[in-house]
């Protein structure tokens, strides 16, 4: 969840300030047979971030609510929290404090980001006009292909460095900022529930409809064997921290934004609906079935 | 958990952003057989006020992370939510936003307060000074006076409108806010985990110690039968979300501040130790003996 927040006796120039908040949760958003701790800070933190990066603001600090269960393995809040702070570290985001209690069931995690962005200047999901291109940053699918490993096989065959995705995803900060400063995008959301549920998310807040080009989405290469993902992945995996961005046709968008490539996957209509081309031209629905989060 | 945040690019005249964070899990924080989702809400919401109170702060927004359990009611949630908008509005705080997930086990909730203060001046808990009074404001122990009740009776048997301080705790927000105007105070912390350990935070912090007069403690009146708490209760007992605060001996304090009862009780000393003079004049060694959360 985000949010914008402009307090009411501040006026003129300025910043306004962004809060999200996110919950991580044993069993539900990460699993401890298959997440170290290193993965789920790295996890729990892009969650925030990405947000943030999604209306292209600049991450200010982080607070972190944390309730443990008694039979946790010692060492586990240490590790947790010691790559918490350095993840944060690497994207300048301070971990200014938070909220501890005894977890009567698991461990519980919630995420609280604040960020600034100059006063009116946020991207958000309900610019998009009929016309826009849509553009996403990097690849998509490869942050669920690695779930589609991980229960498929025990967690001590996965190398967490083949799905980086997966387990150290780094938000697009830089490129959500750089998108904001070079006034590119008309609506912007991170790829955190799925491509087709995303972009349902900012069609229906811009009142518009889209059209994918199936062949242009940029699909994720993961795993030993370098292969790439499925094409349903790609389209409804989620917790990829892409940036997905709309641009008016006249502006010109680089191949890459802040060294992330950027690739166009369609464009907006003046409908409702949201359509993928096939390869041979042939118009399907595309239903927003985006990744629900799993279960034990 | 409370935080200043200062922006580095915002110089000059402007406010500080406060931040608080607190968990209010099921089995830790709360029990559904003894707390209404009425009185959750008002205990969730005046746990983050409240520590935005103690700096002399002004709430601005409000967030809620909010994990549920499948099989809870249908109208929990409902009845939850509608409570915490109202009380929010009626301290003028917008519930701004939040997560929702699904729990794997109980209702987790985590509350996020926003609020502000001007540049520089929150009250600290680091200012007391040997000399300087010590004062609390309403009375202490009528919160966990209730929890008593509840662990002796069945809910059924409590009306909850003889324990207001547990049920349905109003945070001392105005209070708060006119003890900063007038400069009142050198340091001031909320009574959230009991006039024992908040005292022993405010003298840590702050470098000094502290002699209390049993006396002179304001111990609740509450029941059917409007006797009032045992003296164990008033000093170790939690969450009366009251306003603990110190002022130099010059400054005149009222006897009420925005129509709620002030008390002095005691005064800060040069040494470490934080002691409690009994009715005879004896000193005892006052522990830091703070309720602790209930368990089921």
């Amino acid at each position: 969840m985000l949010r914008l927040c402009r307090q009411k006796n501040e006026r003129g120039k300025g910043n306004d300030t962004l809060v999200t908040t996110d919950f991580c949760l044993e069993g539900v958003h990460f699993r401890r047979d298959w997440h170290p701790p290193d993965a789920i800070a790295y996890r729990c933190l892009a969650r925030g971030l990405s947000d943030i990066a999604a209306m292209g603001g600049r991450p200010v600090a982080a607070f972190l609510s944390m309730a443990l269960p008694g039979n946790l393995p010692r060492n586990w809040a240490g590790r947790f929290v010691q790559s918490l702070i350095k993840t944060g570290e690497s994207h300048k985001v301070t971990l200014a404090g938070g909220d501890t209690a005894e977890s009567p069931h698991g461990i519980l995690l919630d995420i609280i980001i604040l960020g600034a962005v100059p006063r009116g200047g946020a991207i958000l999901r309900s610019g998009a006009r009929p016309g826009d291109g849509i553009y996403v940053t990097g690849e998509l699918g490869g942050s669920a292909a690695a779930i589609r490993q991980l229960d498929k096989n025990p967690a001590s065959k996965i190398d967490p460095s083949d799905y980086p995705r997966h387990f150290s995803p780094v938000p697009r900060i830089a490129v959500g900022r750089a998108i904001r400063e070079r006034g590119l995008a008309s609506a912007m959301i991170d790829t955190s529930d799925g491509l087709s549920t995303d972009l349902a998310h900012i069609c229906e807040e811009s009142g518009v409809g889209a059209e994918l080009q199936q062949d242009a989405i940029p699909r994720a290469i993961v795993g030993k064997h370098s292969g790439q993902v499925d094409l349903e992945l790609a389209l409804h995996g989620g917790e990829d921290y892409e940036l997905l961005f709309t641009a008016p046709p006249h502006k010109r968008i680089p191949r890459r934004i802040a060294g992330v490539p950027v690739t166009r996957i369609g464009q907006i209509t003046g409908g409702r609906k949201v359509l993928l081309v096939d390869a041979v031209g042939i118009a399907h629905k595309l239903e927003a079935r985006g990744w629900e989060h799993f279960r034990k």
